[in-house]
């Protein structure tokens, strides 16, 4: 479960996602990544690492995310958002960046700090707050699926409830208690 | 070479890359795509599929991208951008969006209709232009690379040569005749 | 009434505007299109399309829309909303968009997702939200009176209505209870 | 031809679509619709109608439409885009708006002041410049298709030489001459 | 008082400055403006004119501004916030406008409608919001004062009270129950 | 005629408009509102006064300008555009700001920093760029003129002459040499 | 304490901070550079000082600025944000300035007001809001620990207790009553 | 000289200002920081630290830089611009930010990433582009000159020359050659 995965110590070897943002505030965003691989049954350590408050921490768990047998990371941020773009200058893994929304600028600020890599060091880079949280997790989850035909076949099982689970016609809550 | 891959058959057995773009304006971008792979001697195919001019080629192409070999898709366009979430509701493969600079939004358009997909099909959004579609080249074959350690090695190798290739100073180009 | 707009199955023969939306979280948006075209008396089914999450619904209901009787397509999504040009680009029937509010930009990625069209595939683009949703609605209302007397009249009817609905003068709430 | 309507007198009755735009230099942008529709055999004509500066010729030629014989209004503006609007808010005719692109905002304050119409008044509105006089035009042909099967035809013609013309892999400019 | 001026009627001949709106719901920031005239003893009319749903109303009002005795024109309204503008365009009055804030663009619409007016057509453009409704009165007092030296007296004893007014230090408003 | 105007002295009694520039290179978008003054017939005087590198001026003219004999100033300025603002604050003359268009961010910076005055302090803004500048002089005519009508007769005869100067067709410039 | 350096004098001789603001509203947000200067024991003054309402209080500050044995000025304002810019101009001392977030714009204009401004007069700005008021603080007593070891040793302590603070793990809320 | 600076080495011990920049292409925006530096005699090194292609140099350059007898930081840099705000995390020595103006987002993306730095890590941001450049320079200056009254006095002089050199009327360039 993910109360497990919170207290999972950050070397586990052999867990293929790491999550890592930059402040306990957002976690409010991240937790939604967490729980889309906890869904997907994809093993995962969610950790703090800030670029600006913890630099030598960005840097140990970077340079060391491969040999602590990461495969993915995913990064989220806000504001001058840092930690994808760094975490990525450190390591050649996969990082996928999730903007966490901010209070002036919406997260427009974490987009741009995000999205605007330079030639050389990318980042993939998902939407602003919940919804980029959620497809961070199964962005990763389908990197991950391309060696793993049970994943595969789990995250194609769970498009299929997601399309499953569009109903026709829209109902109007107030007509229903809802 | 590049110019090989353009005039590959659309339906090669095994590009782990295709590259689709929405039309031709979108190559002058989209090619530094292409020549990064070329780089990293990484196969690929190169289309264009247009999600509204032709979308029973895009329908087709992205319900049948795993089928045909790919592992990672690449998808530029501009403006309205529907190209890269399209192909990314037909597949779960992953797929990296590379917003194509336009000239009255610059890009803006692109970047937000690529981005800011909804919560269950994810796109990793590169930057605006030629960076990200160097970047979503990149991002592919760091994918790519994790189940193929002959391109890590490249991969890592073309890390360290752009480290090197870093000047400790600026030059003053008009001192140089460049 | 509107609550039978919205029982009404997919395939009624002659409905001259089928409403279409993105999720269930649309409806507070659209329903003002439906609650506008039930005051002129257009019949029209309301449906959810999910470009993202039901690309195959997409399709059928695009391709089969002419032959399903509708004569003019509302459609409303928020973020990346790729539904009203998706459309747009499997019918030749007119296409209106509703750019709906979003959290993190307000819609204005709804509406550069919506309005940016390239060269070739119209969709006719209201204001992000309630304004654009009443608006899609009249403006298929006024489409559809270039070949119905009586709806023109109606139409007619609901414009001077409301321009004597103009008060001269402001009121203060507060000094009427309201 | 497109120089004939340009020479057609205002008062041509029966001429399903008029094209107004505020100024000269916005026929640089709009000759795209006009040429759209005559490449569509759909008669209109073309006429500068300043809100700004010919308000009174506004209210003619927006109460005068339909009596003219007019069906749809396509208004192209820059700047504090007031035409497509207030000719919207003296006819119930559909309009179609264009934000022409402008300088210092890159016609972003043309397209708010076109599309941020309140509830009541609708103008359908198109991308920012000449893709958006382009399907302006194509939206006014399909709309006038619904009562016109001919129009009709030529619309899907023009439709499916759309997407024929799309190649399916990009060729380098350079290597081509072009 | 400001009651006195919302029920005065439109024809008031005399009164100096008109304060016109879109609609009831701008009068939430329109009548600081009211109020900042009665603060300065300015007579003036409050009128509800929308450039969209009363466009006669709209023509009669500016064409009879100056005939009526107005000799300030203040218009607020929001989103496509066309009055300001459609209001100078038939009268040489000076005219203030004031872009009332918007849900989805916070007024960033209102604001690029009113003041981004072609050469040839002023507008003098307030703040977004109470900020520059109340700026719009104190303008529209300095235009008057130019020729009521009453009034430029009123003027400036306003401004030393405000000047005035400015505490030295900030206070803690939960140290003092404020 | 204007290089007249730009030869004058600054304590010119009686020139009864003031236009001030941050700097020379103002001068091309403010020229156009000395141009329009000239075709107007008003006389004025033209300064450059830097807000911020020579602020001593500032605090002399804008204190002086009444004394002076200006009935309005005029001013224009890029970026952190602060010296319409701060002229207002040390006068009670009408002020009427022209954001002047900027490299990186087009004038929006110019624009906000000149509109969006707090409550006290009224800054008449007009359009970014030459548009504003144009207008700006046409708004302090349309002031004078409350008390000139002679100077009224004129800005009336401008006006018919710019309504009469609207072509009612667009020609096309390379059918014409033009 | 802070409640005793919001009651000193303005004229305290060696104060090495001066924090002024536009208005009591700012206090909010400047408060936080007040308790960072706290925190940090670094001497400081906090007055109100509004451009607008109250120049010849900002002349005179500015000027009287390093005879007031000031040596460096922190300034915040929203809006159109004057105070900033114009001390600077004023003063070689250096300047931070804070843009104070508004309500329909964000503290976007604040921002670009503050930042924006030309070569020649420097104000460093820092982020929008509390943060922004915080690291003013922060840069302050950076730059006036290079001449005072202690502050510098208070400083390192200060950054290096951050750091420790920074969890490694994120907590539920929720299931800690938090 | 500039030149003798770009030559020198980069562990010169003893020069106060180090400016930083994260590639060649910023140093047609950052040689104006090394200009103005010059035209005050403020010794200085410049040096390319890339935060993306070269985090550890970056690493040693910035927790090495009060070592190496710097006193202030002068980084620019564009897009995702992390260089400012990463030096700021590892070093307590003031760090002033230079956006650099980038193709797409003309440096909104530079800006925000620079300035929006979390609570806790300052970074003192100037404008966009050469103006920023130059009062970064001035800026650090200004620093210096708190302790360094020799350098205090040539910036007075400076600011002296610079308010001087303002003309007092506008110049047509086209009347003198220019």
């Amino acid at each position: 479960g993910r109360g497990g995965t919170v207290e999972t110590e950050t070397a586990v070897e052999g867990a293929p996602v790491a999550i890592i943002m930059g402040s306990q505030s957002d976690w409010a965003t991240m937790r939604h990544a967490a729980e889309t691989l906890d869904a997907l049954a994809v093993p995962h350590v969610v950790l703090i690492v800030s670029a600006h408050r913890t630099p030598d921490r960005l840097v140990a768990f970077a340079k060391g995310a491969r040999g602590a047998g990461h495969k993915v990371i995913i990064a989220g941020a806000g504001g001058a958002a840092h930690l994808p773009g760094m975490a990525a200058s450190m390591t050649s893994l996969p990082v996928f960046g999730v903007p966490v929304e901010t209070h002036a600028l919406s997260g427009l600020d974490s987009l741009y700090s995000i999205v605007q890599m330079p030639a050389g060091v990318p980042v993939g880079t998902l939407a602003i707050g919940r919804a980029g949280a959620v497809n961070a997790a199964l962005l990763a989850a389908a990197v991950l699926a391309l060696a793993d035909p049970d994943l595969a076949g789990r995250l194609d099982a769970h498009r299929a409830r997601q399309t499953e689970a569009v109903a026709h016609r829209p109902r109007d809550p107030e007509a229903q208690g809802g």
